[in-house]
């Protein structure tokens, strides 16, 4: 919609954010996890840092291309924030779940594979994302949550509406992690179900309706028929 | 259907309610929070008659300048309830979060747009809400709830089915905005479910069905031509 | 299906056993509640057989009136069940509540009212019925349910998913109604769900499909031009 | 789809090996829940080894007999891993659930109905499992879960969502499982909201469209018609 450009420049760079994106990820789980110091924790500052501002060159890069740049820059606001908001960046690793994609095969399931990519992909990257905020906040505090395997725990309880409150965040970020989980539960819910109603919908109708819709095309094939009976009549006319 | 009248009158009293609708919320949760004395109390309890009032005065005009009123009566029951009870008022601004529809385009995103926009804005005013109401209750009491960070808190916690346990209402009032709360809750998954189902739904069957079906206009065109083609015919019979 | 009889006979008993279900509910309630002795005891015991024998004859007398018994027993096990297990027998009460879908006017939303009665009806009886019986179970042993009140508090927070945990039941016959409720409440978010899902997917095709498909009625209509047509060519034939 | 020899095979096969999976089921169940020592502890092993053996075996046969072997291959890695992780084998129990599938009659009920007695078989087994799994992992450490009824309880309260927080695994194999429950909740109410969704839905279009939609049968005989009418008039002409 927005230029060649754009779309040549996406799929350039799609591997190497892909593998900035992981490194990301690694780093801030270094951090928090070992909270080293030193040496490591420079390096992963670094990393940090030098993912960062990846992402934001391949921001200002597309923006730049494209052609409509008002249009673009409104409608990939999300975009803008997951530059500005460096917590937010690790959910770019879900476009590049598309070439899983490869895997699904046939039209009707081409969508609702997608969705099942996406949907495994960002609630395995939430799930470990808010493990990683909720332990950096908790820790220490008067709350339970002391460990990484506590915190997917708790992050595991919470997005899907489990809730068994043996771990319990207490701090107001803490909270605020927990709220955005909640919100991913309650949307988790939203399209697993959505997806499989969508399944089903179609499969029993594939088996009830094996007398197809007429379509406009056969109608149109029809309509020429008559033009033809009628130019044969009308050539039957002078005869007469 | 009652009227151009009442549907001018709304219009014209779209703002002014909205802004009611803030400023009552706003009293309420000062009332609550600080539990004020002397001016600011006396402050807070003007602004909730003032807003009751003109909530009131809408409900009158508008059934006094429909055209069909019993019938506009027995429709707008939740109207005279929101009136009636005055701890429902706040529902009002849901009608006013239609403006956001704007951003909404497209046919068939209309109504999900709508149902996004009400389902968001309602969640949102239903937890405020409950949170305020539960806080008024347990407060002083036996229960955990002890100020606005916690209600709120204990109200995610609820209307997303999460449960923890942390903090339960242990009055009977408390218990009667819980169960508000957790029918909300269902109400909620149910609405994001099927919002997207029928997102996901539609979307498969456009990728399926390029061939469109044959529709009535097309079929009635053909009728036409099958007509034109019988006076053709009649024509010819007496020449021959 | 079975003979217009049984028709007759169930329109005829539809009032009676609503409020013979009334009744079992209120003296299995008073029997539960107040564990009553003496006069109040046996006349609460005399109700729930009186109410008991007068389903247990409706069946009898159902199952002798119908056409095709043999068929008519298999599609009512349910009905078998419930007057062999007197605690489902409340289930009846749903059966009444359809009066309540005179109210539901208009053809689509015929099947979905009926659904939001049934559902409405059935969670409300389903959460009494619960609570008396986990009430009646749990009392004076070692968990926390004591008294009517945290009982059906209990079965909403249960019902809805929410689980605090602040009441739980610990003996057999507890967990067991808690599991009937838990069945209960995937149900219910599995019917509200559908129900509003339904709702949107209709919506959503009626502000799209505004040019209707081309019906069979129409394509009749058509082929009876097209042999009229013929014959008139027939007659046009030895004429020429 | 992999050549008649396979689906006669799988045929064949279906009985016995549903009685190795129950026979699985049970061994694992007394080796769990009594902890047998001496002799009923080998025969436990020898019934766990020997219906091991025999699923595997199964699964060489039908690799071996297949016509396309790649293929069937990548279609069957459940299969393989079924064979390979004794921990999923009674999964194999949900094959043989289709004899109940007799009971379902109608077309469009024959998806629906796979799909409920496949979700409550799976249910069920996914809950004894789980209970079983569960126990073995936690028992006689520090968490509360100490015997088969706590452990069943507990699985029922996470796999619908509940939650309550009375019983929570805390070593590392106990929390797997329970993730693994988790995620069967979420399934269970996908799948019980989207049955549910799929027969309301359809009931709402039965009740109207009873116009039914053109089918392509219909235009094609139209076209039939039409075409003898052309041949008709083609006579006609030299006859002029």
């Amino acid at each position: 919609m927005y230029g060649e450009r754009v779309a040549r420049w996406e799929r350039a760079v799609e591997w190497p954010l892909m593998i900035a994106a992981i490194l990301f990820l690694l780093a801030y789980a270094v951090k928090i996890i070992y909270q080293p110091t030193g040496a490591v924790d420079a390096a992963s500052e670094v990393v940090l840092w030098a993912t960062w501002a990846l992402f934001a060159l391949d921001y200002i890069v597309r923006l730049t291309i494209t052609e409509q740049r008002w249009r673009w820059f409104y409608r990939h606001l999300l975009d803008l924030a997951i530059v500005v908001l460096p917590m937010l960046r690790p959910l770019r690793l879900m476009r590049f779940l598309t070439v899983l994609a490869l895997l699904n095969r046939g039209a009707g399931n081409r969508l609702r594979g997608k969705v099942t990519i996406y949907t495994i992909g960002g609630t395995i990257v939430l799930i470990l994302m808010a493990g990683l905020a909720v332990l950096d906040a908790e820790r220490g505090g008067p709350g339970p949550i002391e460990d990484i395997g506590d915190a997917v725990w708790w992050a595991f309880v919470t997005i899907t509406t489990v809730g068994y409150g043996d771990y319990v965040p207490v701090t107001d970020i803490g909270r605020i992690v927990a709220v955005a989980l909640m919100i991913g539960g309650i949307a988790l819910i939203g399209v697993v179900t959505a997806t499989v109603a969508s399944w089903i919908v179609e499969r029993v109708a594939d088996e009830e309706h094996k007398k197809a819709a007429a379509t406009e095309d056969q109608v149109e094939r029809l309509r020429d028929e008559i033009a033809e009976l009628k130019s044969m009549i009308r050539e039957l006319k002078p005869a007469a």
